[in-house]
C-alpha cells in the first residue's frame, strides 16, 4: 500500500545523509557492551527533582487522571502567563497560553496554525534536528537560511530578508541549539523588521531561555508590532529536567490560542492533568531547582572551554544552552568524519555539525551532559586527537 | 495576522451548529453551582486502579523520566503485540506497534500516513466528535457516509462503495461510539471488500474492543488481504480507566510503523516512559481490572434498558461500548431540542445525536458514567419526560 508522500518525504530526499550515523553507531556500540563517553544529545545526567515527582504522584492519587481541558488547566496556564509577563514585560494572561505535549507539539501546533499545505516556512541553519520534519509534517515547504560561523551564528537581516520572500513563517531559536548563540538585540531587531516587512508569523523557540550564561535573553514578542505575529514555544524539559514528561506551551495572541483548541483535540486531546499539576508546582516552587540546573551548565561550559584551551579546537565560551560547538576545520576533516574517527579511536561520541544542516559543516557539537570530571577528561583527549590530526593535515 | 485556512476550517463551515451547545450549557450550569446528572461524555466515574498509579510512581522514581524512544518502549510494544495477536490470530510483533499520545494521536498519525493534503477520507456518520477535525487537521478532505438507524447503525457495503470513489482512506469504529453497535462479520466483510476494491487504507478505531456485551469484536486486520492495508487504533483509556494518561497505539504493517517514527518525533517526541511502564503493568497484570470495568458497563446497560422499558424511548440493548442511543423522534423534537429541554427542565445532561453528525438526528446518547442508582433514576425521569412530550406531539 502506498504511504503518503508527506510521510515518505519527512526526512528529505532519500539517500541524503542526515548526519545521524555517528549517533546510531554510538548507540549500537553501547548495546554491544562497549563503554563510551556520550556527549551526543541534550538529555540531562541529573534526574528530575523529588518534589516534582511527589507533586505528580499526589495529583494522580488525588484523582486528576481524567481527560484534561484541551488548552490546559487554568492553574498551569496562569503560572506560565505570570512567568512570561515577568520575564518579558509583555501583558500575558492564561488566554495567551496553550499547554502542549512538550515543546515539540508546540512547534507542530504553531506550524499548523501558520501554514496551509504548500506554504513556505524558513528555518535558520544550523537548526535543531526535528525542525525540517516539523515543517514538512504540517504540509509546509522548507527553506533554510544560513547563519555564519564567522558571525557567531547570528543570522543576518539581509540574508533573512532575501530568504523569506513569499514565505508565511520564520522559525528561530535562541538561546540556540546546537551553537549556544544567544541572539543579540541587534539580531532580534533585524529579525523583527523582516517579519513586519514580509508580514510573517515568527515562531520563536525559547526552550533554553532559562540557560543564559552571558548577556540576556530577549523574547521577540516584546519588540514593537511583534506580539500580534509571534508564537513563542516554551518547555519544562531543559530548565527543570523534565524531558520525558512532555510538557511545554505556546504563547500567542488570544484568537490564535482559541483557534488552536480544536487542533489540540485532533492531535493529542490534551496533556495529562497529573503532569500539568507537577509542572505548576515546579514553576511556582522550583526557583532553586531551576537556578541549580542553570548553574550546572554554566560551570561545565567553563570547564569545557578550559579543557580545550590552546588546542586547535579552542572556543570562546558560548552564551547559552547546554552545548559547546567546536570548529574542527583545522583538522582538514568534515564534522562527520571527525566525529566518526573520534568515536572509533577514542570512544567519545559527539554530534557532527552536519546533523544540524549545512552551515555548521566542519564543526562538532558537544553536549555538556556527563559529570564534570569525565567531561573535562574526554575533552582533553578530544583536543589531543584534534592536535594530532591538525599536524598531519 | 492571518491564520491558516486549515486551523480556521477545522470545525467545518462557520455558523454550522456542531450540536455541542447542550454540553457547554451543562458545563456552565455546573460552574454556576447547579446540580445535574451528567450523562454526557465517555469519562468514567470509576478511578484508575491503585496498582497502575503505583507502577507509574515507581517508574518515575526509578528514573524513567528522560526522553523515550519515538515509537515506544520495547516492553510495552511487545505487550501490545502479544495481546493483539492473542485476540485476533494475526501475526503481530513489536515492529507492528507504535505507542502514541492516546488513541487521538494514533488517529492523527494514521491520517497523516494515509493522506496527502487534498486526499479524501471517508468516515461513517454518526461518528466520534473529533473525526472531522482529525481528517482536516491532516490536510484531508472529509466525506461522510450514513449508517442508518433502521439497520442498527451498521454501514451498508453498497453505500460505502459509492462514498469511497476516489478516496484514499476509510475510517471505521467498532464497538461504536455513539451508538453501541458492534459491527457484524457480514458488515466487516463488506467493508473489507470495498477497501480491497477501492485500494483504500482502512483505519479501524477499536478503542472499545474490551467492552463487548453481546457477540464478538472482529478486527478487520484478520480478514483476507486486510493486514497490509489496515491501521488499527487502540487505547488504554476505556478498558483500563486511563483516559487522562493519553496512551494508545497504532497497529500496522512494519514499513508503515517504521515510516511513522519521524512523524512521532515531529509531533510529540514520544510518550512519557513512566506512563508506558504503567500501561505495560496494566496490560500484563490487569486482567481482573479490565474484566471489572467491562462488567460495570454491561450491568449498567441492562439497568438502563430496564429503566426505559415501556416508554417511547425504549431500546434494544446495545452490543458494546459505554453508551445507549435513544430514538426520541416520537416526541416530534430534534435531538438537540430534546436534550436542551431535558437539561433545563429535568437537570439531566445527555448528548444530542446531532453532535455526532446527521445520521443520528432525532436521537440522544446517554453515557453510562454515573452510579447505577442515580443513572437508573435519571433514565426513569427521562422516559417520563419523553412520554409527556410524545402524548403532546
Amino acid at each position: 500500500m502506498k504511504l503518503s508522500e508527506r510521510i515518505i518525504g519527512l526526512n528529505g530526499a532519500p539517500g541524503e545523509s542526515d548526519g545521524w550515523g555517528v549517533y546510531y553507531r554510538a548507540r549500537a556500540m553501547i548495546e554491544a557492551g562497549e563503554t563510551l563517553t556520550m556527549l551526543c544529545i541534550g538529555e540531562h545526567d541529573r534526574k528530575t527533582a523529588p518534589f516534582i515527582l511527589d507533586a505528580m504522584d499526589a495529583s494522580a492519587r488525588g484523582g486528576n487522571t481524567g481527560y484534561a481541558l484541551a488548552l490546559g488547566q487554568d492553574g498551569l496556564r496562569r503560572a506560565v502567563a505570570e512567568r512570561v509577563e515577568a520575564a518579558t514585560g509583555v501583558d500575558t494572561t492564561a488566554a495567551n497560553v496553550m499547554i502542549t505535549t512538550g515543546g515539540q507539539a508546540a512547534l507542530f501546533a504553531t506550524m499548523c496554525a501558520a501554514l496551509d499545505p504548500g506554504d513556505t516556512a524558513v528555518i535558520v541553519d544550523p537548526y535543531y534536528a526535528t525542525y525540517p520534519s516539523t515543517v514538512r509534517g504540517a504540509g509546509g515547504v522548507l527553506r533554510t537560511v544560513a547563519a555564519r560561523p564567522s558571525k557567531g551564528f547570528q543570522p543576518d537581516a539581509s540574508d533573512l530578508s532575501a530568504a523569506t520572500e513569499g514565505a508565511r513563517a520564520l522559525l528561530i531559536n535562541t538561546p540556540h541549539n546546537p551553537t549556544g548563540a544567544v541572539y543579540s538585540r541587534a539580531t532580534m531587531e533585524g529579525i523583527a523588521a523582516v517579519c513586519r516587512e514580509r508580514d510573517l508569523w515568527l515562531i520563536s523557540d525559547e526552550v533554553y531561555s532559562g540557560q543564559v550564561h552571558e548577556g540576556a535573553h530577549l523574547s521577540p514578542r516584546a519588540l514593537p508590532g511583534m506580539a500580534e505575529r509571534t508564537l513563542v514555544v516554551g518547555s519544562m524539559s531543559k530548565s527543570y529536567v523534565m524531558t520525558g514528561f512532555r510538557i511545554g506551551w505556546v504563547i500567542g495572541p488570544e484568537d490564535v490560542i482559541a483557534a488552536m483548541m480544536s487542533l489540540a483535540n485532533a492531535t493529542t486531546y490534551g496533556v495529562p492533568g497529573f503532569i500539568q499539576d507537577a509542572a505548576e508546582i515546579a514553576l511556582r516552587q522550583g526557583a532553586a531547582e531551576e537556578a541549580e540546573v542553570a548553574a550546572l551548565y554554566n560551570r561545565r561550559r567553563d570547564r569545557a572551554v578550559a579543557a580545550l584551551e590552546g588546542s586547535p579546537v579552542a572556543v570562546s565560551p558560548p552564551d547559552g544552552a547546554m552545548y559547546v560547538m567546536l570548529d574542527i576545520r583545522g583538522t582538514g576533516m568534515s564534522g562527520e568524519a571527525f566525529a566518526m574517527a573520534l568515536l572509533e579511536r577514542e570512544r567519545i561520541a559527539v554530534m557532527p555539525g552536519e546533523s544540524f544542516g549545512r552551515a555548521a559543516a566542519g564543526h562538532v557539537r558537544v553536549a555538556l551532559t556527563v559529570g564534570d570530571e569525565a567531561m573535562a577528561a574526554a575533552l582533553r583527549r578530544l583536543a589531543q586527537f584534534a592536535s594530532r590530526l591538525a599536524k598531519a593535515a
